[in-house]
């Protein structure tokens, strides 16, 4: 079918023809005399994106489920417990490992449209006298519904309580997209992925580990081998990996890194902000539903989109994909059917915002859903030209 | 800046991965034992696009306007006359450069806004009654305003006074993009370029010759010599070239070719024509005046929006370029700061076009141009969505 | 430093172009819906690869290390013993792993230069009257040392034992370019990576998995979740994967089984045996010693070569690198400093050969190490000539 | 066929990854409102390239033949004599050039294998006492036979005699790889192509020409439009260009340009002379023959090498291209079948030299040609190995 086709689905996201370009390399020896010039300022690079100065990155060539994997095993023992909450596809998924690595899991279920339940964690906490729990999970960006949740309050509430659990967070789709603070929010291990924020290709995970994390690994008896941070720890610290690397995702990652840096975090966070209200002034003027309940959840990296009754959100999806050569995000589990979930994350500006809604208003406008045709594309050009002028006064 | 480009400009077009993939190759030596299996059936091809069977496809490294200089110098002799007219940048420069090569030009000036004026052709061929006129000069799409003319027209007016002169059709911004048929149409030299149908990069003229021209080139004094059809004609005959050939480019019109002829012609301009009316509607929804004065002028591949008296087209095109990584093409000549331009051809889906239209109406309301946000989308959208269901009727 | 690179490792391998060309790809959605319509006739074509009728092929964003976490993870439960021998540094770190996961492992230590015991593999296997050994673990490729073993062997011995023990295979540096028999050898679980014979960036566990070892999965205790075969069987089985895969490098996959497919498996292994023999032609007209003690050990994807008594290897391989861009393989754990490995599997040809060889003349003599300059290059410039000569005669 | 292609002709020339990474770029508004701010530099830069300060740079999208028309078109008159000698196929293209175009050419025949000779220059140009010769045309380096000429001593002659006469240079193979001097030489236009020294595909011809030129130019009757100086001038002074331009080989010129002035031409000239000077001598050690007849006019670029009596340089050359994925250069008009040529200019390091050298050597085996195998081979290394060392030496 001609044309480019359109991606906006909440990860893999669009890759800037400066990654392809610095990944499109021959081959190179992981273990040449130089290698190490290029990975060590890598690494020093990558603390700045996680706002760490004493974490510690590793670099896995897996993806951000192996990023959860290394967490829990690397620093946790059968039969360990970990308090967690539950509100999307991929906060289940990260409770269903712990469960099969032996851990108990206190879960917290929560309505899908809402984010990590403070109140909750709160009352588990207090409840836990003998500090049993080892660790609590956070899902910063539920990607499935499009719910961001507040990591900062977690830590006060632990801090509060002075208790010593870890803090584990899944960032993978919000980090290098949504404000992430390792050390001010005392974060312990959190996994990143680098096909979300980082632009790339999927394959490698991007982990930051606290000290304190790096301690408990010495006494946790969960067995690992590919993911052990201490083989990481011990070949990274000469530039060196403890098997093969997936050097191309690397040489892409440095570029990465360099445009994030050159873009600057705090301006890429506004930046997502941004187009991120623009596709919610859009959803609105459509009178559409969308599945964050509240502004304190909305994500700037994926609105998640109820259809309404009577149509099937895979029937917009899928004249979105074959006729428009538009990718959304289908909904997942319970949402599947309901929802179709808009990405805005990473590369991406004013017009590939807004081919994504005219593309979801030529699919609804097919399918039959009722609505004015161009109100949700209006409303984008309104809100994105005012705060664009907005933003400029400010500049200036 | 963020996020990618977008590119509404007529010529260069958007490549396809699949041409960029293509030409991303080692480079290679064009004296190759094996050469001619590559060239050869692409010449081959090549004549299907042009739609001519009788007709000689030459690919020389240079530009449109190379191609036009191959048509003159290879056929005439200096102060023959040739007949031609002038509606915008492009006829205009032709007319030029057929003065510098010491022709003989009558020209017609037409308002800028039409075509090729079948009248005055009429009348200047009957009365040639000694056919001084060697040659008559059709732009088929004047690129500077949008406006397409009627090839067929012309040749008719010749078979009808049986006038011996040739018929030379500058079709850039036409072939492959819109219905061109050198055969039917009698055409003796097509000039078209890699940048526009074919979603090449700049640096090839293709240029399709009649036999009907090539025996003309025996008694042309015009010097010649890179431009020169002779020694492509005897160097092609291997399957090489006189000189080093573009063979990176020849490897990318490889790659369209195959593209061009697998979606087939037809389907391409239809695709271009509904893309095109699309656009139309959303300028008839801005409440903005096309340059092409009627219908029978429209053109399927560019755009000609006149901004509103006391706008300046320029400030559109500047923020929609800075603002809005969007390229729009600039008025031209005395178009300038009075029109700016879309280019819809190439590889060219809904959500493209519909990308170039929502960064028109960014820019405009930046600029203050006055119009409902959204109703050019909106527009837009219904004619499409229409359109497509139409579309897929008819192929059911 | 101006020229192009050398690439003699033992992996990753040169990337083909048209490899590089299949990843040169925009992002895409790994949940549209036509994307089991790419996965699923690549994992049917994988598996002739491994010569495999009823094996299943997983495909991990990975690397070989997480091959073999997978074979252990998936099948075994703590304490299970498994009998491995040692030979090289790949050998030994994946007996590491097993010690890891909890394994008892019977080691059979071998000199370094010869490969898997058979005889002491019957011993072991013998003495296990109880069966207590689950698995037996070959290294096809000692990628250290340059040493090919036997795995039909050990088939041969575990079926005349009648013992059930399952068959585990690192084919890393084997498969694909080395004759694998995954059906004919009765092999359960076989580790491929993607930067080796696949030519493909690193970044994929290619892994095959016998149905018996799949049901020994249904009891295995070890802890998995990242690397779980069943969740892999269930997404696979729709065409999509349980988490996000490296889409890019199974676009670059499905390149490589084409082309290997294309040449044919038969020819890829004789091509490999003629380039390696080569390579040996070449050490040997040094009066260099390679690390496979006899021809029986002699690997076709790397070769390991002992410097003179006096010299340091890393001296040749570090002129090699920074004066004449050429990578060579470093020596592994007690070769470092006493050999270099020249690499030669993949995309490969003579001339690509050649250059390796005249690399390591030029950092030899620059090093000092005696040897007569153009020596090695011409024997394999006559060993390559006359078999290049036979093979064209056989194939008439 | 497996494995990379080799190629050793005499351009186009290999080209380094960071160029094509450079051009692998999505298409572009040549009218953009930044346009300028990319060209003016790129202009500037090439100056240096040509070592000069007054001349003035042009870039067609064209090949080198356009640049010898341009030359000619834009600076002389129908009937202007020119003088010129022919020593190789492409000195004999040139002549022709300026014959069709109606110049009247006084034309030198020099026995091939010897360059431009001084001495006729001389007894033509003293007896041209009326200055009847507007043009003294030199091939700097001539591709066909290897041989590179003395530019600076034309233009000792003609500043002796105090001639006006312009002088023009061919270097499409010699600019950018051999020293070449602009201003020191008097140069009045050099014509050099983007496939040789340039390191990019062949699409531009790259064109440098002094004031003196520009003013002939006020006077020249040749027709011209394409390849006219005057619209580019002023185009480019705007940073624009008369039309499209081919962008994408502008921005691998730029990465080109940097590469070149980042290794410092000087070291560009002395690499090419050293890497030349281990071609020579592996064919010494072969026992072949040069057309080059004599030290002073070797060229640094290409040889051209002599097969023995009895033999078909092109079995050596088919043997090498489809057995050996090498491309030689074929020996061009008389030199057909008796010579092969081994092109060594751009992006060119030791072990690129050895991998052609050993490509021949593997052809010449296969067809019969008597030498020592690895003689060649061993030559080189020895040359390269010990010139080597001196150079780091010196650099220390």
């Amino acid at each position: 079918m001609p044309g480019f086709k359109g991606l906006a689905v909440p990860g893999p996201s669009n890759m800037p023809f400066r990654i392809r370009q610095a990944m499109d390399v021959a081959l190179e020896d992981h273990r040449a005399p130089d290698f190490p010039q290029f990975t060590q300022p890598l690494f020093g690079d990558l603390k700045k994106v996680f706002q760490t100065k004493s974490g510690q990155v590793f670099l896995f060539p897996s993806s951000g489920t192996g990023g959860w994997e290394s967490a829990v095993a690397n620093t946790l023992s059968p039969g360990d417990k970990v308090l967690a909450s539950v509100f999307g596809q991929f906060s289940l998924l990260w409770v269903d490992l712990c469960q099969r690595f032996g851990l108990e899991v206190d879960v917290i279920d929560v309505e899908w449209g809402k984010g990590v339940p403070l109140e909750g964690y709160l009352q588990h906490l207090v409840a836990d006298k003998e500090h049993k729990i080892k660790a609590v999970l956070v899902t910063h960006n539920e990607t499935a519904t499009g719910v961001t949740s507040d990591v900062a309050g977690v830590r006060k509430i632990l801090n509060e309580l002075n208790h010593p659990a870890m803090l584990f967070v899944d960032g993978v789709s919000s980090i290098a997209s949504i404000d992430f603070r390792m050390d001010e929010w005392g974060v312990d291990v959190a996994v990143a992925g680098s096909q979300k924020g980082f632009m790339l290709p999927t394959g490698l995970a991007v982990v930051c580990v606290s000290q304190k994390a790096l301690m408990a690994g010495e006494r946790a008896k969960l067995p690992r081998c590919f993911f052990d941070y201490r083989d990481m720890i011990k070949a990274n610290a000469q530039g060196y990996f403890p098997y093969t690397p997936a050097a191309t995702l690397l040489r892409g990652l440095r570029a990465a890194v360099d445009m994030l840096l050159e873009e600057g975090l705090e301006n890429v966070f506004s930046r997502h902000n941004r187009l991120a209200s623009g596709v919610r002034a859009a959803v609105e003027a459509w009178g559409l539903r969308i599945c964050a309940q509240g502004s304190e959840w909305y994500s700037d990296t994926v609105t998640t989109v109820f259809v309404p009754e009577g149509f099937d959100a895979n029937d917009v999806i899928k004249t979105a994909y074959f006729r428009y050569d538009l990718s959304l995000g289908t909904g997942l589990n319970k949402l599947n059917g309901k929802a179709f979930r808009i990405g805005h994350l990473g590369w991406l500006n004013e017009i590939m915002v807004m081919q994504a809604l005219c593309g979801v208003e030529l699919a609804m406008r097919d399918v039959g859903v009722p609505f004015e045709p161009g109100a949700g594309a209006g409303a984008a050009v309104r809100y994105l030209s005012d705060t664009g002028q907005a933003m400029r006064i400010a500049a200036e």
